[in-house]
């Protein structure tokens, strides 16, 4: 399933949706007209999947091989809608915690940043964890704003994201990715002065609006092998990253296990797996991004975010 | 005002007190027997603090001179309680985001980790920050739970917090404490095998239980000057680490500022501003937690936190 968060004009709060043939379908109103328990929001549906999955599935066997909008119990009561013309939100508007982040993940990023890190290119013998806050969370099509009173390197890492689907601690490898819930894109936008200037990776990874995410949750079960999946990120259509799942120094299994030692994981968790390399400040010479500038970060199977940049302050 | 999440037999959530020589009231309860509009949670409190505050003080002016429990109109719907006779929780259960905390911020302390991290004892030039998890948050008195398997070098780290109440980005130094909405006690609980594999500090800080906090919130007018509070910490009634909030390196006010400048900070958002000299690792021989050990974490004005050690796993 492609699951949304999205708001129109008339319920402009972020809510849950279904995407199918180009359109969503608005699973609280579609769910009362089925007169079905169902969530409303993207969370509750995640921490709450196995006892709203059979109503979910009722409402696709409803629409079958039609299209959303040509189910009259749908259409009737304005569930049906183009995806044109909702404006979609991060999958999870909210998280109720920090976004997890692997610093370092793939080993040509290892390479590009040794020059300029004090790990010498060396790749980590361990999973290095930083995060992200939850109000860097950004909409899949929301503008990057740029303030060169706060940062003048703003730079791009595109990122297979997962959602955790189930409460742990201590999970094994073996048994890690039936705790995932789904996958999305993340692009784990970074002002480079500040990550360089504050050494612990936060501050620099936290500015408000650099987690941009979505466009939607693909759930598990519909991606077969999340370590090949290929990653691309563009700035202004020309290919700036372009790398693959399968060349993570941790897998996704390594990473939740590692992740999870002593520290309970719970659903909606994210994780940010890593950026391949290509990333600007690594570049000779070095780039980063402007106001103007459209960045589209993609994963294969998934999706594309398109942020376009813009200026704010003095 | 003191401020509490308390749980009893009768309402096991924790939910908001107010505490009085030694008694909690339940600011619900009280709330519904003068019929006034109160919140039932600290975040709600936090968030709304102009609304509420006048009904706080009308229940305050009921009491006037009296104990809470001499007040007929709380003790007939049982409003007051005992301080000894109900487990206090975190004062924020559960924070909407991680905590964000302020690494080296106490120039003895910046010395006595020297030799074994990077910056070989120098002073950070700006503020370093990192976070931990919200399911890393313990009550003042809660166990802390050791699994050898995960880590087998617990350390303790006694820190002033500051609970932010209201919205707000690019902060000024001179604004910053009117953002403030109270103070509690944290102890930034860490895992220093972690911390230092990991690198970045946010596994090593993050374990289930590694932030005890409270016992409550001071509200920020009864703090006369958060910048003169000594600081103590105890293992088993030895004083291991003994400090005054003056010697921060970065104060609040700075920390503050440079922590929102682009990120947005919100009510209930909490700080933890770094800790004195006198933490285990540092020590020769180094000194960490074992089961069967008490640790109390001071901050003067404040209260106390005592939290036993015990283990768990295999």
């Amino acid at each position: 399933m492609k699951l949304v968060s999205f708001a129109t004009s008339q319920i402009p709060e972020p809510h849950l949706g279904i995407v199918r043939d180009n359109e969503v379908l608005d699973v609280d109103l579609a769910g009362r007209a089925l007169q079905l328990d169902v969530p409303d929001q993207m969370l509750d549906l995640i921490e709450s999947y196995e006892r709203y999955q059979p109503a979910l599935q009722v409402i696709l066997s409803r629409a079958g091989s039609r299209r959303f909008s040509e189910v009259q119990a749908f259409s009737e009561v304005g569930a049906a809608h183009a995806l044109s013309e909702v404006r979609l939100a991060a999958p999870i508007p909210r998280p109720r915690k920090n976004i997890f982040c692997l610093a370092v993940n793939y080993s040509e990023h290892a390479k590009e940043t040794g020059n300029l890190r004090e790990h010498q290119g060396q790749e980590p013998e361990i999973p290095v964890f930083f995060t992200k806050a939850p109000t860097s969370v950004n909409g899949p099509y929301g503008e990057i704003e740029i303030d060169p009173q706060v940062s003048s390197e703003i730079d791009w890492e595109v990122e297979l994201g997962v959602i955790i689907g189930k409460k742990g601690k201590n999970i094994s490898e073996s048994d890690a990715l039936s705790y995932v819930f789904g996958y999305t894109v993340i692009n784990d936008v970074t002002a480079r002065d500040l990550q360089k200037q504050h050494k612990q990776f936060f501050k620099g990874k936290s500015l408000d609006g650099s987690a941009p995410m979505g466009p939607w949750i693909i759930t598990a079960d519909e991606i077969s092998d999340p370590h090949n999946l290929e990653l691309r990120l563009r700035v202004n259509g020309e290919t700036k990253q372009e790398g693959n799942t399968g060349s993570m120094i941790f897998n996704i299994n390594q990473a939740l296990a590692v992740l999870s030692r002593g520290m309970t994981l719970e659903p909606g968790d994210i994780l940010a797996t890593g950026t391949p390399s290509g990333v600007g400040f690594s570049r000779t010479p070095p780039q980063f991004l402007a106001p103007g500038d459209l960045m589209e970060a993609e994963v294969e199977g998934i999706g594309v975010l398109r942020n376009p940049i813009v200026q704010v302050g003095s």
